[in-house]
Protein backbone atom coordinates (compact mmCIF):
# COMPACT_ATOMS: atom_id res chain seq x y z
CA UNK A 1 0.00 0.00 0.00
CA UNK A 2 1.51 3.29 -1.02
CA UNK A 3 1.51 5.97 1.68
CA UNK A 4 0.01 9.58 0.79
CA UNK A 5 3.50 11.58 0.51
CA UNK A 6 1.99 14.52 1.70
CA UNK A 7 0.49 13.36 4.62
CA UNK A 8 1.17 11.36 7.53
CA UNK A 9 -1.87 9.15 7.41
CA UNK A 10 -1.38 5.86 5.19
CA UNK A 11 -4.16 6.08 2.50
CA UNK A 12 -7.47 3.89 3.09
CA UNK A 13 -7.28 0.19 2.31
CA UNK A 14 -4.60 -0.76 4.16
CA UNK A 15 -3.07 -0.61 7.13
CA UNK A 16 0.18 0.94 8.52
CA UNK A 17 2.02 1.81 11.58
CA UNK A 18 3.60 5.30 11.95
CA UNK A 19 5.95 6.63 14.88
CA UNK A 20 5.52 9.65 17.20
CA UNK A 21 9.05 10.23 18.47
CA UNK A 22 7.68 12.72 20.97
CA UNK A 23 4.62 14.42 21.88
CA UNK A 24 5.87 17.85 20.69
CA UNK A 25 5.27 16.24 16.83
CA UNK A 26 1.92 14.67 17.83
CA UNK A 27 0.12 18.02 15.37
CA UNK A 28 1.70 16.98 12.38
CA UNK A 29 -1.04 13.83 12.73
CA UNK A 30 -4.33 13.28 12.10
CA UNK A 31 -4.60 11.42 15.59
CA UNK A 32 -8.67 10.93 14.98
CA UNK A 33 -7.41 8.53 12.02
CA UNK A 34 -5.24 6.35 14.14
CA UNK A 35 -5.67 3.77 16.98
CA UNK A 36 -2.64 5.12 19.61
CA UNK A 37 -0.66 3.66 21.58
CA UNK A 38 0.86 5.86 24.45
CA UNK A 39 4.25 4.76 25.47
CA UNK A 40 6.35 6.03 28.46
CA UNK A 41 8.49 2.75 29.32
CA UNK A 42 10.31 4.39 32.60
CA UNK A 43 8.18 4.16 33.87
CA UNK A 44 4.12 5.09 33.69
CA UNK A 45 3.13 2.70 31.08
CA UNK A 46 5.21 -0.50 32.20
CA UNK A 47 3.21 0.49 35.96
CA UNK A 48 0.05 1.04 34.20
CA UNK A 49 0.38 -2.41 32.75
CA UNK A 50 1.24 -3.77 35.97
CA UNK A 51 -1.18 -2.23 37.54
CA UNK A 52 -4.44 -3.11 35.19
CA UNK A 53 -2.55 -6.74 35.09
CA UNK A 54 -3.24 -7.18 39.03
CA UNK A 55 -6.29 -6.14 39.25
CA UNK A 56 -6.54 -1.94 39.77
CA UNK A 57 -10.42 -1.60 38.80
CA UNK A 58 -9.07 1.98 36.62
CA UNK A 59 -6.11 4.09 36.67
CA UNK A 60 -7.40 7.66 35.83
CA UNK A 61 -4.20 9.71 34.56
CA UNK A 62 -4.50 13.45 35.08
CA UNK A 63 -2.22 15.96 33.73
CA UNK A 64 -0.89 18.06 36.88
CA UNK A 65 -0.33 17.42 40.35
CA UNK A 66 -2.85 19.44 41.90
CA UNK A 67 -5.92 17.91 39.58
CA UNK A 68 -4.55 14.86 41.35
CA UNK A 69 -5.05 15.98 44.72
CA UNK A 70 -8.51 17.62 44.13
CA UNK A 71 -9.19 14.17 43.98
CA UNK A 72 -7.98 13.41 47.70
CA UNK A 73 -10.82 16.37 48.41
CA UNK A 74 -13.58 14.57 46.98
CA UNK A 75 -13.42 11.59 50.08
CA UNK A 76 -12.92 9.41 47.48
CA UNK A 77 -11.05 6.09 48.46
CA UNK A 78 -8.55 6.72 45.56
CA UNK A 79 -5.17 5.97 45.40
CA UNK A 80 -3.19 9.25 44.39
CA UNK A 81 0.29 8.56 42.59
CA UNK A 82 2.21 11.84 41.04
CA UNK A 83 5.42 12.07 40.15
CA UNK A 84 7.45 14.61 38.76
CA UNK A 85 10.94 14.75 37.47
CA UNK A 86 11.02 10.83 38.42
CA UNK A 87 10.56 11.67 41.72
CA UNK A 88 7.41 10.74 44.04
CA UNK A 89 5.61 14.43 44.75
CA UNK A 90 5.52 14.93 48.54
CA UNK A 91 2.07 13.99 50.16
CA UNK A 92 1.43 11.60 47.61
CA UNK A 93 0.71 7.80 47.85
CA UNK A 94 3.27 6.81 45.46
CA UNK A 95 4.92 7.50 42.14
CA UNK A 96 5.52 5.38 39.60
CA UNK A 97 7.48 2.29 40.33
CA UNK A 98 6.02 -0.85 38.78
CA UNK A 99 6.49 -2.09 42.39
CA UNK A 100 3.93 -0.01 43.66
CA UNK A 101 1.64 -1.47 41.44
CA UNK A 102 1.39 -5.03 42.92
CA UNK A 103 -1.86 -7.02 43.78
CA UNK A 104 -2.16 -6.38 47.14
CA UNK A 105 -1.75 -3.08 46.71
CA UNK A 106 -3.63 -1.83 43.65
CA UNK A 107 -6.41 -4.79 43.62
CA UNK A 108 -9.69 -3.33 43.30
CA UNK A 109 -8.58 -0.28 43.80
CA UNK A 110 -8.50 3.50 41.27
CA UNK A 111 -5.37 4.72 41.07
CA UNK A 112 -5.40 8.88 39.99
CA UNK A 113 -1.74 9.37 38.58
CA UNK A 114 -0.03 12.27 37.46
CA UNK A 115 3.40 11.67 35.70
CA UNK A 116 6.42 14.10 33.60
CA UNK A 117 5.91 12.48 30.43
CA UNK A 118 2.94 9.80 29.92
CA UNK A 119 -0.04 11.76 30.82
CA UNK A 120 1.33 14.70 28.59
CA UNK A 121 1.73 12.40 25.76
CA UNK A 122 -1.97 10.30 26.47
CA UNK A 123 -4.01 13.99 26.67
CA UNK A 124 -2.29 14.85 23.72
CA UNK A 125 -3.63 11.73 22.00
CA UNK A 126 -7.60 12.37 23.15
CA UNK A 127 -8.39 12.43 19.74
CA UNK A 128 -7.74 9.09 18.97
CA UNK A 129 -10.13 6.47 17.53
CA UNK A 130 -8.86 4.21 20.50
CA UNK A 131 -6.35 4.56 22.92
CA UNK A 132 -4.68 1.78 24.38
CA UNK A 133 -1.02 1.21 26.55
CA UNK A 134 2.09 -0.30 25.76
CA UNK A 135 5.20 -1.79 27.77
CA UNK A 136 7.39 -4.41 27.38
CA UNK A 137 5.40 -6.14 30.06
CA UNK A 138 2.33 -6.25 27.63
CA UNK A 139 4.37 -6.21 24.51
CA UNK A 140 3.14 -9.74 23.09
CA UNK A 141 -0.69 -9.33 23.86
CA UNK A 142 -1.04 -5.71 22.78
CA UNK A 143 0.66 -6.70 19.32
CA UNK A 144 -1.58 -9.10 18.56
CA UNK A 145 -4.25 -7.05 19.74
CA UNK A 146 -3.23 -5.00 17.11
CA UNK A 147 -2.64 -6.66 14.57
CA UNK A 148 -6.32 -8.29 14.43
CA UNK A 149 -7.52 -4.56 14.54
CA UNK A 150 -6.57 -3.67 10.39
CA UNK A 151 -6.48 0.61 11.65
CA UNK A 152 -3.54 2.73 11.30
CA UNK A 153 -1.31 2.74 14.32
CA UNK A 154 0.10 5.38 16.20
CA UNK A 155 2.97 4.47 18.49
CA UNK A 156 3.12 7.79 20.68
CA UNK A 157 6.26 8.05 22.21
CA UNK A 158 6.04 10.16 25.71
CA UNK A 159 9.94 11.24 25.41
CA UNK A 160 11.81 13.18 28.00
CA UNK A 161 10.29 17.08 28.09
CA UNK A 162 8.75 16.51 24.34
CA UNK A 163 12.39 15.35 23.64
CA UNK A 164 13.13 12.10 22.07
CA UNK A 165 14.90 9.41 24.50
CA UNK A 166 15.70 5.88 23.34
CA UNK A 167 13.99 3.40 25.44
CA UNK A 168 10.70 4.47 24.25
CA UNK A 169 11.53 4.43 20.75
CA UNK A 170 13.51 1.33 20.92
CA UNK A 171 9.84 -0.38 22.15
CA UNK A 172 7.75 1.17 19.35
CA UNK A 173 10.79 -0.59 17.54
CA UNK A 174 9.92 -3.56 18.74
CA UNK A 175 6.01 -3.30 18.41
CA UNK A 176 7.03 -2.99 14.57
CA UNK A 177 8.74 -6.15 14.52
CA UNK A 178 5.59 -7.99 15.90
CA UNK A 179 3.38 -6.06 13.05
CA UNK A 180 5.87 -6.31 9.88
CA UNK A 181 3.15 -8.67 7.71
CA UNK A 182 3.27 -8.40 4.05
CA UNK A 183 1.28 -4.93 2.71
CA UNK A 184 2.66 -3.19 6.09
CA UNK A 185 3.58 0.39 5.28
CA UNK A 186 6.38 1.53 7.99
CA UNK A 187 7.60 5.77 7.63
CA UNK A 188 10.78 6.48 8.26
CA UNK A 189 10.04 6.62 11.91
CA UNK A 190 8.88 3.30 12.36
CA UNK A 191 12.06 2.20 10.04
CA UNK A 192 14.27 4.06 12.30
CA UNK A 193 12.77 2.42 15.57
CA UNK A 194 13.10 -0.99 13.94
CA UNK A 195 16.41 -0.47 13.21
CA UNK A 196 17.60 0.65 16.49
CA UNK A 197 15.28 -2.38 17.89
CA UNK A 198 17.49 -4.87 16.01
CA UNK A 199 20.75 -3.27 17.44
CA UNK A 200 19.53 -3.33 20.79
CA UNK A 201 17.34 -6.42 21.55
CA UNK A 202 19.79 -8.58 22.59
CA UNK A 203 20.38 -6.80 25.25
CA UNK A 204 18.10 -3.88 25.83
CA UNK A 205 19.25 -2.73 29.19
CA UNK A 206 22.62 -2.61 28.24
CA UNK A 207 22.36 -0.87 24.91
CA UNK A 208 20.25 1.53 26.72
CA UNK A 209 23.33 2.23 29.04
CA UNK A 210 24.93 4.69 26.81
CA UNK A 211 21.83 7.22 27.13
CA UNK A 212 21.89 10.03 29.36
CA UNK A 213 18.33 9.31 30.66
CA UNK A 214 20.16 6.06 32.09
CA UNK A 215 22.28 7.90 33.90
CA UNK A 216 19.51 9.91 35.24
CA UNK A 217 17.60 7.34 36.11
CA UNK A 218 20.28 5.77 38.14
CA UNK A 219 20.91 8.96 39.96
CA UNK A 220 17.12 8.24 41.05
CA UNK A 221 18.35 5.11 42.61
CA UNK A 222 15.96 3.03 40.24
CA UNK A 223 17.89 0.25 38.76
CA UNK A 224 15.45 -1.97 39.95
CA UNK A 225 12.68 -0.37 38.43
CA UNK A 226 14.53 -0.38 34.92
CA UNK A 227 15.30 -3.84 35.01
CA UNK A 228 11.51 -4.47 35.68
CA UNK A 229 10.19 -2.23 32.99
CA UNK A 230 12.22 -4.96 30.61
CA UNK A 231 10.99 -7.63 30.96
CA UNK A 232 9.08 -9.14 28.04
CA UNK A 233 5.47 -10.52 28.28
CA UNK A 234 5.08 -10.83 32.41
CA UNK A 235 1.59 -9.10 31.83
CA UNK A 236 -1.12 -9.83 29.43
CA UNK A 237 -3.83 -6.75 30.28
CA UNK A 238 -4.31 -4.23 27.72
CA UNK A 239 -5.56 -0.63 29.55
CA UNK A 240 -7.45 0.89 27.32
CA UNK A 241 -8.77 4.65 27.77
CA UNK A 242 -12.25 4.67 28.46
CA UNK A 243 -13.66 8.14 29.11
CA UNK A 244 -11.12 9.48 31.54
CA UNK A 245 -10.50 6.09 33.19
CA UNK A 246 -7.66 3.94 31.90
CA UNK A 247 -8.76 0.04 32.54
CA UNK A 248 -8.77 -3.30 31.21
CA UNK A 249 -9.53 -4.48 27.63
CA UNK A 250 -12.36 -6.73 27.43
CA UNK B 1 30.82 16.29 30.99
CA UNK B 2 27.47 15.66 32.40
CA UNK B 3 24.34 16.66 30.20
CA UNK B 4 22.27 18.88 32.18
CA UNK B 5 19.03 16.73 32.87
CA UNK B 6 16.63 19.46 32.62
CA UNK B 7 18.18 21.35 29.54
CA UNK B 8 18.54 20.11 26.26
CA UNK B 9 22.26 22.52 26.29
CA UNK B 10 24.99 20.82 27.58
CA UNK B 11 26.60 22.47 31.19
CA UNK B 12 29.67 24.91 30.25
CA UNK B 13 33.26 23.69 30.27
CA UNK B 14 33.21 20.74 27.44
CA UNK B 15 31.08 20.55 24.36
CA UNK B 16 28.89 18.33 22.48
CA UNK B 17 26.63 17.88 19.89
CA UNK B 18 23.29 17.74 19.94
CA UNK B 19 20.50 16.01 16.91
CA UNK B 20 17.63 18.06 16.79
CA UNK B 21 15.42 15.03 14.48
CA UNK B 22 13.02 17.67 12.94
CA UNK B 23 12.76 21.45 12.87
CA UNK B 24 9.39 21.13 14.66
CA UNK B 25 11.78 20.18 17.88
CA UNK B 26 13.54 23.54 17.62
CA UNK B 27 12.03 25.09 20.45
CA UNK B 28 13.04 22.72 22.44
CA UNK B 29 16.45 23.95 22.46
CA UNK B 30 18.63 27.25 23.06
CA UNK B 31 19.21 27.67 19.57
CA UNK B 32 21.44 30.52 20.61
CA UNK B 33 24.21 28.62 22.53
CA UNK B 34 25.26 26.29 19.63
CA UNK B 35 26.53 26.18 15.84
CA UNK B 36 23.96 25.44 14.06
CA UNK B 37 24.35 22.80 11.04
CA UNK B 38 20.96 22.76 8.32
CA UNK B 39 20.56 19.64 7.13
CA UNK B 40 18.75 18.84 3.87
CA UNK B 41 20.88 16.14 2.37
CA UNK B 42 17.48 15.70 -0.52
CA UNK B 43 18.42 18.29 -2.35
CA UNK B 44 18.80 21.41 -1.14
CA UNK B 45 21.74 21.63 1.47
CA UNK B 46 23.96 19.37 -1.19
CA UNK B 47 23.35 21.71 -3.98
CA UNK B 48 24.01 24.83 -1.99
CA UNK B 49 27.50 22.93 -1.09
CA UNK B 50 27.93 22.27 -4.54
CA UNK B 51 27.37 25.68 -5.83
CA UNK B 52 29.44 27.46 -2.76
CA UNK B 53 32.18 25.04 -4.09
CA UNK B 54 31.69 26.41 -7.52
CA UNK B 55 32.31 29.81 -6.87
CA UNK B 56 28.70 30.90 -6.29
CA UNK B 57 29.36 34.56 -5.35
CA UNK B 58 26.41 33.78 -2.10
CA UNK B 59 23.06 32.04 -2.32
CA UNK B 60 19.95 33.62 -0.23
CA UNK B 61 17.60 31.24 1.19
CA UNK B 62 14.21 32.79 1.05
CA UNK B 63 11.50 31.02 3.31
CA UNK B 64 8.54 32.00 0.17
CA UNK B 65 7.80 31.79 -3.35
CA UNK B 66 7.20 35.26 -3.69
CA UNK B 67 9.97 36.69 -1.59
CA UNK B 68 12.08 34.85 -4.41
CA UNK B 69 10.43 36.34 -7.13
CA UNK B 70 10.54 39.54 -5.22
CA UNK B 71 14.10 39.72 -6.32
CA UNK B 72 13.24 39.59 -10.14
CA UNK B 73 11.17 42.72 -9.18
CA UNK B 74 14.62 43.82 -8.02
CA UNK B 75 16.03 43.98 -11.58
CA UNK B 76 19.20 42.34 -10.25
CA UNK B 77 21.03 39.98 -12.07
CA UNK B 78 20.66 36.91 -9.46
CA UNK B 79 19.75 33.43 -10.53
CA UNK B 80 16.08 32.19 -8.92
CA UNK B 81 15.81 28.76 -7.78
CA UNK B 82 12.22 27.58 -6.26
CA UNK B 83 11.06 23.92 -5.71
CA UNK B 84 8.20 22.94 -4.03
CA UNK B 85 7.34 19.40 -3.25
CA UNK B 86 10.34 18.59 -4.55
CA UNK B 87 9.77 20.07 -7.98
CA UNK B 88 10.65 23.31 -9.74
CA UNK B 89 8.16 26.11 -9.49
CA UNK B 90 6.69 27.74 -13.01
CA UNK B 91 9.00 30.26 -14.37
CA UNK B 92 11.76 29.92 -11.74
CA UNK B 93 15.51 29.27 -13.42
CA UNK B 94 15.87 26.17 -11.74
CA UNK B 95 15.45 24.36 -8.71
CA UNK B 96 17.34 21.88 -5.94
CA UNK B 97 18.70 19.57 -8.71
CA UNK B 98 22.85 19.85 -7.72
CA UNK B 99 23.26 19.78 -11.53
CA UNK B 100 22.13 23.29 -11.85
CA UNK B 101 24.64 24.26 -9.65
CA UNK B 102 27.96 23.80 -11.83
CA UNK B 103 30.72 26.47 -12.34
CA UNK B 104 29.43 27.28 -15.71
CA UNK B 105 25.69 28.17 -14.21
CA UNK B 106 26.85 29.76 -10.72
CA UNK B 107 30.70 30.75 -10.89
CA UNK B 108 29.84 34.58 -9.78
CA UNK B 109 26.44 34.56 -9.64
CA UNK B 110 24.19 35.35 -6.46
CA UNK B 111 21.50 32.86 -6.21
CA UNK B 112 18.27 33.29 -4.23
CA UNK B 113 16.54 29.77 -3.35
CA UNK B 114 13.57 28.65 -1.85
CA UNK B 115 13.01 25.25 -0.99
CA UNK B 116 10.43 23.24 0.74
CA UNK B 117 12.40 22.21 3.47
CA UNK B 118 15.50 23.50 3.94
CA UNK B 119 15.15 27.09 4.53
CA UNK B 120 12.55 25.99 6.85
CA UNK B 121 14.49 24.77 9.14
CA UNK B 122 17.67 27.65 8.67
CA UNK B 123 15.08 30.49 8.90
CA UNK B 124 14.04 28.81 12.46
CA UNK B 125 17.36 28.33 13.59
CA UNK B 126 18.57 32.18 12.95
CA UNK B 127 18.98 32.85 16.86
CA UNK B 128 22.51 30.45 16.35
CA UNK B 129 25.99 31.24 17.47
CA UNK B 130 26.80 30.71 13.69
CA UNK B 131 24.68 28.66 11.23
CA UNK B 132 26.68 26.50 8.49
CA UNK B 133 25.56 23.90 5.31
CA UNK B 134 26.45 20.64 6.08
CA UNK B 135 26.30 17.54 3.23
CA UNK B 136 27.57 14.14 2.46
CA UNK B 137 29.71 16.25 -0.02
CA UNK B 138 31.50 18.57 2.60
CA UNK B 139 31.33 16.45 5.55
CA UNK B 140 35.09 15.68 6.21
CA UNK B 141 35.97 19.80 6.03
CA UNK B 142 32.90 20.39 8.04
CA UNK B 143 33.10 18.53 10.94
CA UNK B 144 37.41 18.79 10.88
CA UNK B 145 36.44 22.70 11.29
CA UNK B 146 33.25 21.78 13.93
CA UNK B 147 36.01 19.92 16.13
CA UNK B 148 37.98 22.93 16.36
CA UNK B 149 35.49 25.38 17.26
CA UNK B 150 34.90 23.42 20.18
CA UNK B 151 31.38 25.15 20.60
CA UNK B 152 28.45 22.88 21.50
CA UNK B 153 26.70 21.33 17.69
CA UNK B 154 23.14 21.22 16.82
CA UNK B 155 22.71 19.10 13.65
CA UNK B 156 19.16 19.95 12.77
CA UNK B 157 17.32 17.68 9.94
CA UNK B 158 15.12 19.89 8.02
CA UNK B 159 13.10 16.48 7.54
CA UNK B 160 10.01 16.36 5.17
CA UNK B 161 7.44 18.99 6.37
CA UNK B 162 8.48 18.69 9.96
CA UNK B 163 8.51 14.61 9.51
CA UNK B 164 11.47 12.86 10.57
CA UNK B 165 13.10 11.48 7.82
CA UNK B 166 16.14 8.91 7.82
CA UNK B 167 18.54 10.23 5.31
CA UNK B 168 19.32 13.65 7.07
CA UNK B 169 19.26 11.56 10.42
CA UNK B 170 21.72 9.41 9.14
CA UNK B 171 24.13 12.14 8.03
CA UNK B 172 24.00 13.58 11.44
CA UNK B 173 24.93 10.41 12.49
CA UNK B 174 27.76 10.75 10.09
CA UNK B 175 29.04 13.75 11.10
CA UNK B 176 28.96 12.38 15.02
CA UNK B 177 30.95 9.95 13.72
CA UNK B 178 33.10 12.52 12.88
CA UNK B 179 33.15 14.48 16.42
CA UNK B 180 33.09 11.61 18.88
CA UNK B 181 36.17 12.16 20.97
CA UNK B 182 36.31 11.00 24.71
CA UNK B 183 34.52 13.89 26.81
CA UNK B 184 32.33 14.53 23.80
CA UNK B 185 28.62 14.27 24.81
CA UNK B 186 25.86 13.28 22.73
CA UNK B 187 21.91 13.87 23.27
CA UNK B 188 19.78 10.50 23.06
CA UNK B 189 18.78 11.43 18.95
CA UNK B 190 22.99 12.00 18.38
CA UNK B 191 23.40 8.60 19.55
CA UNK B 192 20.07 6.72 17.81
CA UNK B 193 21.51 8.75 14.55
CA UNK B 194 25.27 7.41 14.95
CA UNK B 195 23.86 4.11 15.46
CA UNK B 196 21.52 4.40 12.09
CA UNK B 197 24.33 5.39 10.04
CA UNK B 198 26.77 2.46 11.10
CA UNK B 199 24.00 0.57 10.08
CA UNK B 200 23.62 1.94 6.52
CA UNK B 201 26.90 3.29 6.44
CA UNK B 202 28.40 0.32 3.80
CA UNK B 203 25.37 1.67 1.06
CA UNK B 204 23.71 4.52 2.39
CA UNK B 205 21.65 4.52 -0.80
CA UNK B 206 20.58 0.84 -0.56
CA UNK B 207 19.58 1.05 3.02
CA UNK B 208 17.31 4.39 1.76
CA UNK B 209 15.75 2.35 -0.64
CA UNK B 210 13.36 1.31 1.73
CA UNK B 211 11.87 4.94 2.81
CA UNK B 212 8.97 6.32 1.95
CA UNK B 213 10.53 9.20 0.76
CA UNK B 214 12.80 7.36 -1.30
CA UNK B 215 9.78 6.69 -3.26
CA UNK B 216 8.74 9.90 -3.40
CA UNK B 217 11.79 10.94 -4.88
CA UNK B 218 11.92 8.16 -7.09
CA UNK B 219 8.43 9.34 -8.70
CA UNK B 220 10.25 12.75 -9.21
CA UNK B 221 12.53 10.97 -11.45
CA UNK B 222 15.80 12.05 -9.50
CA UNK B 223 17.73 9.10 -8.95
CA UNK B 224 21.13 11.07 -10.50
CA UNK B 225 20.44 13.66 -7.98
CA UNK B 226 20.49 11.62 -4.96
CA UNK B 227 23.58 9.47 -5.84
CA UNK B 228 25.06 12.86 -7.12
CA UNK B 229 23.83 13.71 -2.83
CA UNK B 230 25.02 10.48 -1.80
CA UNK B 231 29.40 11.23 -2.43
CA UNK B 232 31.23 12.32 0.44
CA UNK B 233 33.91 14.09 0.30
CA UNK B 234 34.06 16.27 -3.28
CA UNK B 235 33.94 19.45 -1.89
CA UNK B 236 35.80 21.19 1.00
CA UNK B 237 33.62 24.60 1.07
CA UNK B 238 31.47 25.10 4.21
CA UNK B 239 28.57 27.55 3.51
CA UNK B 240 28.10 30.03 6.05
CA UNK B 241 25.12 32.54 6.76
CA UNK B 242 26.49 35.83 7.15
CA UNK B 243 23.48 38.24 7.41
CA UNK B 244 20.75 36.73 4.35
CA UNK B 245 23.39 35.41 2.21
CA UNK B 246 25.01 32.19 2.45
CA UNK B 247 28.91 32.57 1.26
CA UNK B 248 32.11 30.62 1.52
CA UNK B 249 33.45 30.14 5.31
CA UNK B 250 36.82 31.68 4.95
Amino acid sequence: MPTNIDDQTPTSGGWGAHVCLTPALLPLYNVADYIVVVIDIFRATSSICYGIENGAEAIIPVSEVEECSAYREKGLDYLLAAERDGKVVDGFDFGNSPFSYTAEKVAGKTIVLTTTNGTHALHLSRSAKKIVIGSFLNITALSTWLKKQQENILLVCSGWKNNFNLEDTLFAGAVIEQLKTPGFDPDDAAIAANDLFQLGKGDINGYLQKTSHSERLKKLGIEKDIAFCLQTDITTAIPVLQGERLVKLV
